[in-house]
């Protein structure tokens, strides 16, 4: 996959669970990946979902994001499912080291909808859904890049199966976030859920082609990624 | 920790962040140490945290949970922002292979509030708090447990910090479902909080002691072990 992608894509995003199955060997594997992902000019980000609180949240950030780790990555998936807030150390880390964070805020799955529709009780954020807390308190992290009109280091991800009004959420929402979008192909979305679902806030999302692209097996597979991006260019440029 | 654990208490939960942190070479750590628990006769809950959807969630019920796997432990802690049918295939792994899952419902940092006491909106479980409908459909879960007045495989995370009422709970609401209980020690609980949080669910919970107990260091660890042990079984003689 990594040669495939090389030159063709962007950016790769090893989905952890699949090495953490084989424990340390499968990881030993994934360092192999992630390192010949570097060498081949692609970013990466580790769909990892982590999520925990103080120290523990901390040396998630630090397993992903620290440079010279054995696991650094780009960026990495994480959950706030204990509070954006209990986040907090990873935030940091990613900021200070110019990494990228994607914290999951409407998911691509239907089971997810109870959990991150449901209405906030308490706190600043009374009123609001799960979602739009969550996405509320991901711009805040973003500080200054949310006053300058670029794009903070703290993103969402936010299915291109959901209805972003289902959510409580609103396009205007992600101006200074980057989104990363699963969703496409396999889980049903196809490209014309880009303006759709995320109208303006097109420009700020991660495509993410996996199971498409896979299936096309060894001989493909390189194929099956400029095809993937050739289809994609030709929806941004209209 | 482990030969001080071993003989003194019933189960470790080893925090899977702190080995994570070191790749490839931490996971090859931390097999040993399971491989050393294993041989002490001590159950393993792996504090891991994991969610996802479908075949990944799959997969790491498949890396904590299959026997014979390289990282098998008896448990393991998962998150349900994904909703607990995101869960489905480590659910049935864990009944199926006689192993536990404790999913997060009402953890004990105060960031958490905002998203476990939101009150959800959509499907069977609407007006009912995350923390709520969490813990309902954890105890669906346990099918025949549930009515034989036995513990089920699938338990729940109940910080020792909370007051169910906070987060629309009551303690009539664990009769099948064993609790995983942190929040003791560091965090600000005193094992008196067994009866006042947890109150006729006392009887299922496991208590977590880490810090008090790490912080003893080398020489004293195996009797920080045997003290809290002793205190615990004072508060449950009473």
């Amino acid at each position: 996959v990594v040669e495939a992608a090389g030159g063709r894509a962007g950016i790769v995003k090893p989905q952890v669970a699949f090495f953490e199955r084989y424990g340390s060997a499968g990881f030993s594997a994934l360092e192999k990946v992630l390192g010949a992902a570097r060498a081949s000019g692609l970013l990466i980000i580790a769909d990892a979902k982590r999520g925990d609180i103080g120290s523990t949240a901390a040396a998630y950030g630090q397993a992903w994001l620290t440079p010279g780790s054995p696991l650094e990555a780009d960026a990495m998936t994480i959950s706030a499912f204990q509070g954006v807030g209990s986040l907090a150390d990873p935030i940091r880390l990613a900021l200070a080291a110019g990494k990228g964070l994607f914290v999951l805020a409407a998911t691509s799955n239907p089971e997810s909808l109870a959990v991150q529709t449901a209405f906030v009780q308490q706190g600043p954020r009374a009123g609001a859904t799960v979602a739009a807390s969550i996405v509320a308190e991901v711009n805040e992290s973003n500080g200054d890049a949310r006053d300058s009109g670029t794009l903070g280091s703290c993103g969402v991800v936010i299915g291109a199966t959901v209805s972003l009004a289902d959510y409580g959420l609103s396009a205007e929402d992600f101006s200074a976030i980057p989104i990363l979008a699963p969703g496409f192909g396999h889980q049903g979305a196809g490209f014309d859920a880009i303006e759709r679902v995320y109208g303006p806030s097109g420009r700020n999302i991660l495509v993410n082609s996996s199971r498409t692209i896979l299936e096309a097996g060894p001989a493909d597979i390189a194929s099956a990624v400029s095809t993937q991006v050739r289809e994609l260019a030709k929806v941004y440029a209209a």
